[in-house]
């Protein structure tokens, strides 16, 4: 099966070379596979680690058979056989874990409650390709008891929960998914989804492309009744932009991946948290007195910076941008290049979306000990490969941490192989996923309803007023409580009431 | 003399009610000697009070007769006559006050440096109207080393350093300006500024909008010889939306207001360190364990919270957005309404631009010796004019500082009696300032200097790469050493090595 | 076997109550075999669940055959038997931990280099009772090094690291421990260390005061021989100062456990880390925004409150002492009775060294979802034994979290059932046992080369000049250069050179 | 008039030179009469410099005639002659500072209704020798509800508020001070307060031991009746404890100043506010980015350090002492030497109190405008003396702002002249004052009511309880609920339910 060419029709228009070389990339990563945690979920794919801290992720697993799930004929309790799941007989394991998850997603359940009454999404037939975890089973409920028909598909080889696609499939969704499948289960995954007679999706929830991809080259048709696409991946994203530059894009896309809640909660407030987690599970190290580089300065970087400096840290910064620069220094943090400090510090975080920004040299010159992991979107960020050579020996101390030792004897201790160290080796909160999750069914219901004409074959962020909506559902969580404008406020501000109570370009 | 009308012709476009009473306001200001400066004046001029501290605002006003400076006939040196300052003796002083700002301006000297060569504003003749200040002169004097000839009035009636003025005059600056000018005298000195035989501007320096305003008023024909229009305050900013929206601007216009540097340091990193400031000169009280809300966490309150959390507040906010208070939350604040905290708290301060935020109702439940000042955009936000009243006692203990008393003795201490807290109390550091006269410099070079076409008749932004730049001048203050792409790099990423660097979304 | 009387002839003294308790309590620990390390133990050992993480802690285990060690033939590849470990053939792997461990324990390691020349320990025979770990053994093969000969025991019966003991039985060190003995085992290894033929300690290093006990019961002429105890536990320490009271200590005691560097990193630096870790490894919350009630503001509380501070929690603290409720105030944290907050706290934190500080009642009245840990010295902070009533069900969810349900459907989370939450669900980093190590090597170089009469039969502090040696063998780590004072200041300050720099009341 | 000899009699104890050099340079700073500002009132002697910008500090003065105090009969309206004042009218003005004053020590006002029934100090003949502020009013008032008769002499030839002696004096307490004291008036007024027909102190409250001199040296006979001696200033306590070693002690004497309450807030907590407002009342400059090295991180630097660190600035540290270095290192700091920072720094900042910390050395290698400051005990720390030589020009930029200028035009901007600047250019918040005025109160009653033999001729500190005491009562200015021990609690831990709750050695 070919795949996305994700750089295709694109030459009036600057393609950066990442996005061409994630296309190879991932081919690559089909072919081999690999294993994936449960808690990289909400994030991107080419990750290929164990990751045996999780709880649940796997504890009916060994006792599976080794029959592809393709294979096997399961019936749900209501007898119907609409779904592929690896074994349906767990569905009751997969249950807890969705009404554990439930707890933590107030948004979502409060979104069933407000809306239940005017099913906004009645009529809808919403086709998916996300991760398969609890709380994309509560995100699909929840779009269920708004009245939509849904069918699902993982949009990763290894990250579906078995548990959760047993319940998902014993409560009726049509769910197409296991863990490990092979290239081919993925694409035939994807297609048992929109490829039925008489059932025909009007909307797309996409994580990554490829479902988006697959309808583009199979059915083309669809399209026509289709009311719009939403992508929350950074990946898919930029192929929806592509498409759109090219005049390919024939129905309206909205953008979640850069809604201020989901920017400000993945990178900032989540990375603040994430990295020291990801350290001290990995090297059980004290941050105090340690001296640390972080390479970028940007949500992420400024995430990284703000934890390590609250526990004790000395922090340098790298940046490539003047301005992201100055406010580093504002913040205290002195701007160095890599090369001044790479002598001295015991822990190297890159999180800069560059490549190469690591190279084999800088490692060269590193002390003994010193750390060195990745927090930002590229695994390319640190040049793992320049290390895999034979005069270096690679030494495995534990899951995700290797030492790589030189020939006079100094190591340097490589997290997680220079992939995503908070994906691999911490987890995402709940609280970071049901805001994401909230957003995608907001658009879904926002693109649904909206009347002709609005938007257009484009690419949209979420009007402001409802992320604020997002928001606004989540505050209750922290026992919070907004202040409302008064009338002569309100006529004194030029605003309404209700928001949106921002100019667009406002930066928060 | 008519004043602007700023919502003249604005009736396809809801003008915000605070735009049209500050026209009122003005209006009355002007009548009462007693307006004062924007946030961009270094130090306010407007207070009876004498602040000792201050360096050369006023040591050799005392000796000056009271003669008008319109009836006075003066020279320079060079037997120029074509200025009107209040003392031209007073030159030498000015010089040594422009000599020690021009220590902490290096980035217009470094600008002084790198554009001497080519005098991009060779043949640009700038009228400007901004508060006459050390900085401001420093920035003149720039722009005339880059080839510009330029006439300049105050901005503000009170706020002009007569010396500095006196050393602008005898160096050869037509400028029109004294410290304690009446309206007439403010219009007489601008007027004196465009309307000169043989000579006609072709830039416009404003803060305010009071010099665009007249021109176009008086001169509108002037416009057609006008490259561009750069404007630096909010309000002016406002008028000039609302000209646009209205379909009458005539010349582009560059909103520096907006630019991310202008922002961050004038309102997050600034106010961080001017509240603390405000608080101690006033009120001499200690910040650790003191109870505070902070209303509204826009950038102004972020910078107030992180300050007064670092120093052992506790701090509680309110907020009508729900993402701005979701990042309170995740930064450690209670969100509450006023009224739940109003009882307990010890300091009560404002950042929010709205009005009646603080009302009578809530200065009467405050607790005995609550302090209660503005840091906000508007001096609306207390009440104040409700404590106006006869069964309450002002008592003036210092300067800025009202206690107002209540029948049963219980005191609220007011500050600046509900103006600026910053503007009133401390201080802006030059460094701020030298940001904004950058980044006015760098829009005066870019609309000279653009392509016919570039710029229609509209109020933009300074381009990405302008902001970046502003910004990598101030880099060397802190010995900061930016980190440059390989080309390597900046094909992978689908940069240009020299910026601009971010989309023209993207938050910081 | 009759355990320590821990109050014996205490009449003259007051003694707090939980010393008797801790007498009982540790019996009927020793009955359940659920005896727990104490603070200095790396890692969890007495957990039953696999933490993946862990580095070398197990993966020799799963092989070991049933036999007791007391009933093995070994010997090491030297032809000695002296020893009683798991499994010789585990040394290889015991090695390599060791070696590890080495290169985080710089000081021992410069001890080694600096004081071998002239061997202070020569002749000292040491008989030592601690928990056997990696950085135990470079604290042994550190006081080898510097002459004297061990014999060593475990002073937990799970918290032997197998491998480790291997590695040191190897090496030449009689050692007699392995993980999992009966409480018979543990007194027989202790036994089997100081009843030797032929040699006879005269020092001893303890950690909890069972290898002294049993000397005094056992052996009390052995003490005649003996120079004195080093004693690294407040257990131990309580039980020792006890002795000196009732006049039946007969040789000098260093306290080590109430040194500065101890106290500091052991409790503030440590837990500052450890409380986060601990959090995130068994819940995987967010901090931001989430409001905490810590119990108690010594060092413990300090550090918890900063962390979780710094992560964005909003943070309430109990105190009953009015100096530390001053200083919790004036750090930023509203003082509150557990009581007024208990409702609507999400997190609450005992770290007290109280009984009962989190009674029944308060668990009630807990919301949904709250999590309750204990950072502080008792097990008995939290009442757990009140939880353990019919009408609540008990649900683990993960290795060392409980939910624990009420009728209504209430669920709280409780952690390691309240035993010491950074013992059990987070490590301590070496760093800081190689300050305990160090400061126990010190210890037991300064009283056994003391003139005789510097110590008498009594409980002594280390002198502040060895505090402050340990503490600079210990600045290379994070690049720290001392500045050193000159002639001139030395004399000026009334100080020698090379400290001791403070009196001894300083607190730091 | 002989001073006090401060080495005299200490052969068998080591003096710091610091206390011999004390003496000289009273003498000298006697002989040059110069002007203290209001602010410094509760501190150390050796000031010289103008304060301008208290607000009450000065108004009345310059009506003042010339005439000498002692030269003027005067009368109060009850008309007692019992005092020497500078005018007794201004003692209206001097009331309404006291009554400000007493609003923000609600200890000492709850210490006067609390122990007023009992009056404690009935019969207490207290002679003292403070600044007289308006805090030391209130303490006297206090010491007068609690039964006491006082009479009172300052402790600084400059310091005395003139209007609050005169309300002192009208309302009937025999004061005797004014600003600009001669020595010769400084002693008279002293020997006024004790050499009274028919009145004999029996309690001395001193401020640096000019009055305990003063008594020893004339009337040794009074000791007889004197049940003791409270001292509040560092050198004072010095003082006592050399007359203690040296066996001439005579009656119990208590240490205030090493209370964990005044060390905590005067040092850690006020330095950590007053480091920030000295530098920006001075200088204006901006925190954000800056480099900053502070000499000394015992509490001063500890202070300092904290808050320029959450301001931004990126902070190094000096240090001698090996534990504090290491509390640098984990609390995020680079521990360097002085002139490894020396040339990239733009502050310098001493808390030591060492003597020639910055040398002139290190100033020549300064960069252009670094500012350096002392915040530490003595004024020697920075080699002011070494900068007054021809080559370099001074220039006084400001009150407490020095430039110094070399001959290549490089400038150091030099704070308060190297003396205290947070004594010189920022103020001291009425709530620390109130904790060292309520531990002197307390301090008094305890030694006036002490059984015999419970103090004997030695210098104590406050015991642990009272200090407790002291931290209870300012607990309400925070709103602050301390829980209460339970009688199960309290047996458990062994401790009384009122205290005190730490053992002696406890750092806090």
């Amino acid at each position: 099966m070919e795949k996305w060419d994700s750089n295709e029709g694109t030459s009036a228009f600057h393609v950066p070379e990442w996005m061409i070389q994630f296309a190879d990339q991932k081919q690559e990563f089909n072919k081999r596979p690999t294993k994936i945690g449960r808690r990289s979920l909400s994030r991107s794919i080419s990750q290929s680690s164990t990751d045996s801290y999780s709880s649940a992720a796997s504890y009916t697993d060994s006792s599976d058979d080794e029959t592809s799930p393709r294979d096997k004929q399961q019936k749900n309790s209501k007898g119907s056989g609409d779904f592929c799941v690896k074994n349906i007989k767990q569905a009751e394991f997969g249950r807890r874990e969705i009404e554990i998850a439930e707890q933590e997603m107030p948004a979502l359940m409060a979104l069933r409650k407000r809306a239940q009454g005017e099913k906004p999404l009645a009529g809808a037939k919403i086709v998916g390709c996300t991760h398969i975890t609890a709380q994309t089973a509560v995100l699909m409920e929840t779009l269920g008891a708004l009245g939509a028909q849904c069918r699902w598909a993982a949009c990763n080889i290894y990250s579906t929960l078995n548990e959760v696609a047993a319940a998902l499939a014993e409560s009726g969704f049509p769910v197409f998914a296991w863990k490990g499948e092979s290239e081919d289960d993925f694409w035939w995954c994807i297609d048992r989804c929109v490829n039925v007679e008489g059932w025909q999706p009007n909307m797309i929830l996409d994580d990554g492309g490829d479902l988006t991809h697959w309808i583009y080259k199979k059915y083309p048709n669809m399209f026509k009744k289709i009311k719009g696409i939403v992508e929350e991946s950074v990946t898919g994203v930029h192929r929806l932009y592509q498409l759109s530059k090219a005049g390919k894009l024939c129905v309206p896309a909205m953008n979640v991946n850069d809604s201020v809640t989901k920017q400000k909660f993945d990178n900032l407030y989540c990375c603040r948290e994430s990295i020291l987690d990801g350290l001290k599970r990995t090297t059980d190290m004290m941050f105090g007195g340690k001296q640390v580089v972080v390479c970028g300065y940007g949500e992420v970087g400024k995430g990284c910076c703000a934890a390590l400096k609250a526990m004790g840290s000395i922090v340098y910064v790298t940046e490539i941008d003047p301005i992201c620069a100055l406010q580093a220094c504002m913040d205290g943090f002195r701007l160095v290049k890599l090369n001044e400090v790479i002598r001295q510090v015991d822990i190297v975080i890159t999180c800069t979306g560059n490549k190469n920004v690591v190279t084999r040299e800088h490692l060269d010159r590193m002390k003994n000990s010193c750390i060195v992991c990745n927090m930002g979107h590229s695994n390319t960020e640190i040049d793992v490969a320049s290390l895999r050579t034979p005069e270096l020996t690679w030494e495995r101390v534990r899951s995700q941490v290797d030492h790589v030792i030189w020939p006079d004897g100094k190591r340097i201790v490589l997290l997680a192989e220079g992939r995503l160290l908070n994906l691999s080796c911490s987890t995402v909160p709940t609280f970071v996923l049901s805001i994401t999750a909230t957003t995608q069914a907001l658009a879904l219901i926002e693109l649904y309803n909206a009347p002709e004409g609005r938007y257009k074959q484009d690419v949209y962020l979420l009007p402001k007023k409802m992320d604020e909506y997002v928001a606004s559902l989540h505050l209750p969580t922290f026992d919070a409580h907004l202040t409302e404008l008064t009338d002569e406020q309100a006529k004194y501000l030029g605003l309404n009431k209700n928001g949106p109570f921002k100019p667009n370009y406002y930066r928060y």
